[in-house]
């Protein structure tokens, strides 16, 4: 089992200098979110993942979620944790008092939920996904359906999903095949779903299923799409529990990580079909989703720097404790651990780095989430949604392939040790590898970001985005950082790629695809870039040593990431013709 | 379970085009290779890695190896398989008719041993430590020795192991603390080996360790290693087995992968002493057990590829039928599958043109091998083993990470079902994590590669292949392809490298050292693109699709890999210091 100790002060010091957590509390909708509040509730979380979470994730991994006589059991401890979330409120941290949440920020439940994905993320896809449902109901729902089911998922006492994939229907949402049939003031739901997380479970008394399914008369593809409520039990209008539903765990897969989420394959209406209600407006199912879904890919980028984070932990821990011959250039006295192996700081310098910038980049979207949600002025809302709207796929995207990267070095800064699964650091490779493929892959992400948000406004917006890139590394030039003139030279390139992506749309829609995910990658490091750079301008001439070390990180970050930019500039000013050149069969 | 079919175009286009079989085959000591016979050779491989030992490989993941009773147990049809290699003569391929090998060069080994790797890596786990084992005792043993223990190495009817790890000497074999004390004509061995892969098995009747020990009057350090036969049964002059040897298997571990094959803790003298004998001299074990290292290392970089040419395959199979979505820009009729989603075309272009690019490498430096060991002319000898032993850390440290990447890669292909283990892809992905760390960190290769193999002469050998890659850029440019001009300007990024880590390691040993593992991977990329080139040009102008196809592969390999070398060469050029300038405290 090995320790997870919250960052605070690096989560402080991101959510103050580079996020702008002032400018979201100072906003009417957040009074309540004082300097003292905000730090006792990133106390408490930390002490919850640290005390709670972080002791439970190998039990998870090792025992796994298990379908046993049509229960899905969960690993020892996990219902007891699961109580401490509902008896602290903590599910509520970002919804409206109204009902029953704490009203606080978006950005502020992204630092909370940092910590805990950090110490078991396995764990926390239950509170993010219920959070993901209250958002959807919240959002869309009647009154009726809010008085009925919002109060117990606020508190946690009720867990929630989202059913979209079916077995012929993963990216592709317009294969949708379930079906929704009315009857009288409601609907019978039959299909079958796949991928459901925590779709079953033994923690609450009752599961609350968002469930994409199609009405008889609805156009094909994705405009015939409508979204369901569908209970596991029925609840009766006083809030009781009434029969159990026609939604049935009917298996649990069997992954390669994040063994103790249960995914299962749900069956809706094996019998007379699911009772379900229909949410907002029938066909409008989609775009409903996809609200939830922008949610939960901010979610999931999240997991890719909490990952790192942990991997990074025990990576670190490891390096100071083993030793392991005399370091190259060594001139200490007596032995020391391997931290101090040039490879090895290396290795954990890059972890470190990455890390910073991802927090950076995330919690600049979550703040930019709560701007756009609250800010009283629209025009401030609209500016506010733009960035979030292009940071999320670099969220998304980005933060998941550099999650990934930085658990497998986590694993080879063990050694052997990190290949034997006691250590604990496989166990992180082998979790974070679902991040780049679930909530939409990296390649959709990429898509999102090139073909939707880049070339539909003819690259207006991710000019705007490279502008504001730009006036960074201008104040870091002038503050005398190394990483300003080296941000400018790579804003250049991707102002070239950006120009490059808009003309080749013209030509073949195929040529910017084949880009994107280099261009992905190549905005993730440079906004990540960005990052680093303002945490630099606010550490500069402070006078404590994490402070100093917010410098070192930022050149380091300039010399062994950012540097990758001109390469990812070759490859996509190269265009890309020789992706579609082969024939299938060549292949 | 996944199928596996041996490229065998590919393998005889390298093999023919890029890596100089010919060359080899002209040797007088390799007479007998005729083409005829190194076809049904191949042909015959093939045939027993999609029949015997593919269908094998999930079988081995999920089982494992068990210790049972004393007595480690194999998957099921594992020792039936191991008897088909046995049967065959196949792990007396590379060795001397002298001793019932078959004299085949190392490079059609090496052809061979991919397609059983890529078939199941867990399983040639087997004969690939025996056969590094029949080098060291062909190598360093007595007469006696060599006839008591070869013949039935060389058959396959004993197996061989490498013991050097023990829990407190992993990278630094200085630390190693295995005992041996003289007792008449003999040696007690005494001490804790780790890591020991089939280190036991119930395969066949007898096993012969190889074990790093000291002699009681050893210098301290790396020079009072001596290396020591430990066989599990001692055996009689006659050949017959005697007693029970002191040399037990103590526990297995629980990896990330490569499950099927045993990882042994082995204990050597619980009791009175395993009885061993001295191979070659006293003290010059280090020296011994680097040869059977140089093979080794060879022979996992050969898995690096291996594990990718088999997620391709599978990555490859899923795409062809796997119907999701009309993808960007198609305009075919009807459904296709996903192969034609632009990024699932980049994704897998970038997998084949990389195991194009490391199989053009491996081939190379085993054909190296052949000529350094066999050419009747010492100054051919001499340019080949240095040849040899500039790409070994290439071969080694960087076809290993490029496998794990393309195995991760397979895993995206597959998007959700990448995830769950009955697919296969998952397995590939675990199997590969194993390559970067066993027989040398990749950061041990990136020493070896710039403080041994640079620093030593101050660049002269790198000097000389960068010269070599120069030759090739230049006809490739010559004759018209993209890829030559792209080649010679990452040649001059790669020189300016060579020039800096001469000048840098004069400094301070901790700058070329932090640097190495970049230069490495700049080194590897740039040397296969150099094997691209080599096979667009024997391709240019060839009449079919398949020859049409290396000119596409080249060009989408300089776009998409070669344009990293720039990112790397900043990554260099811009110094180590960033790397070890934080206290350890501020990590």
């Amino acid at each position: 089992m090995t320790a997870y100790a919250a960052p605070l002060r690096d989560i402080t010091f991101v959510l103050d200098n580079v996020a702008g957590l002032a400018k979201v509390t100072a906003l009417p909708a957040f009074a309540e979110a004082t300097p003292d509040l905000v730090s006792s509730i990133l106390e408490e979380a930390a002490k919850i993942a640290a005390d709670t979470l972080a002791p439970l994730n190998q039990v998870g991994d090792s025992q796994g979620a298990r379908l046993e006589n049509g229960v899905v059991r969960v690993a020892d401890g996990w219902t007891e944790a699961w109580n401490v979330l509902v008896e602290g409120g903590w599910n509520g941290l970002p919804f409206s008092p109204d009902h029953g949440g704490m009203g606080l920020p978006n950005v502020l439940n992204t630092a909370v939920h940092e910590m805990w994905q950090a110490a078991n993320m396995a764990f926390t896809l239950c509170p993010m996904l219920t959070q993901g449902a209250v958002n959807a109901v919240e959002s869309y729902g009647t009154e009726g359906q809010k008085a009925l089911y919002l109060p117990k998922m606020v508190t946690g006492e009720w867990t929630g999903t989202m059913n979209l994939t079916e077995p012929g229907a993963g990216s592709d949402l317009a294969a949708i095949r379930t079906k929704a049939v009315p009857e009288g003031d409601h609907y019978r739901i039959s299909g079958s779903k796949i991928f459901i997380t925590y779709g079953d479970h033994e923690m609450v008394e009752n599961i609350i299923h968002l469930v994409l399914a199609r009405l008889p008369d609805a156009p094909a593809g994705v405009k015939g799409i409508s979204l369901f409520i569908v209970p596991k039990f029925l609840v009766n209008e006083d809030g009781s529990l009434g029969a159990r539903n026609d939604a049935v765990c009917a298996s649990l897969e069997h992954k390669l990580g994040i063994h103790g989420s249960p995914t299962a394959v749900m069956a809706f209406g094996e019998g007379e079909g699911a009772i379900g209600s229909l949410v907002g407006e029938a066909n409008r199912g989609l775009e409903y989703m996809f609200t939830m879904m922008n949610h939960a890919r901010q979610a999931v980028g999240l997991q890719g720097l909490a990952i790192a984070e942990r991997a990074y932990q025990q990576a670190l821990n490891y390096a100071r404790e083993r030793v392991q011959g005399k370091p190259t250039g060594w001139t200490g006295a007596g032995a020391t651990g391997i931290i101090n192996h040039p490879d090895v700081r290396r290795m954990l310098m890059t972890m470190k780095c990455q890390i910073e910038a991802m927090r950076g980049l995330i919690y600049s979207a979550a703040a930019h989430v709560d701007v756009a949600h609250n800010h009283p002025d629209a025009a401030e809302r609209g500016r506010a949604q733009m960035m979030a709207d292009l940071y999320t796929p670099l969220v998304k995207g980005w933060s998941t392939e550099v999650g990934n990267v930085i658990a497998s070095l986590g694993v080879q800064v063990h050694g052997g040790m990190g290949y034997v699964e006691e250590t604990g650091a496989a166990q992180h490779f082998r979790d974070a590898r679902i991040t780049t493929i679930y909530e939409g892959t990296t390649a959709i992400q990429a898509n999102d970001l090139v073909l939707r948000k880049t070339l539909r406004d003819g690259g207006q917006g991710l000019r705007g985005l490279l502008q504001d890139v730009a006036t960074t590394a201008g104040a870091a030039e002038s503050a005398g950082l190394a990483i300003g003139a080296k941000l400018n030279a790579a804003t250049a390139t991707a102002t070239a790629c950006v120009e490059w992506l808009v003309g080749a749309g013209k030509e073949d829609p195929r040529l910017p695809a084949g880009a994107a995910v280099p261009f992905l990658e190549l905005m993730g490091i440079l906004v990540g870039a960005q990052m680093m750079a303002k945490g630099a301008l606010a550490a500069k001439g402070g006078g404590d040593a994490f402070l100093a070390a917010k410098l070192v990180t930022a050149d380091f970050y300039a010399d062994h990431v950012l540097s990758r930019v001109d390469g990812l500039g070759q490859t996509i000013l190269a265009g890309s013709a020789a992706i579609m050149a082969l024939d299938e069969s060549q292949l």
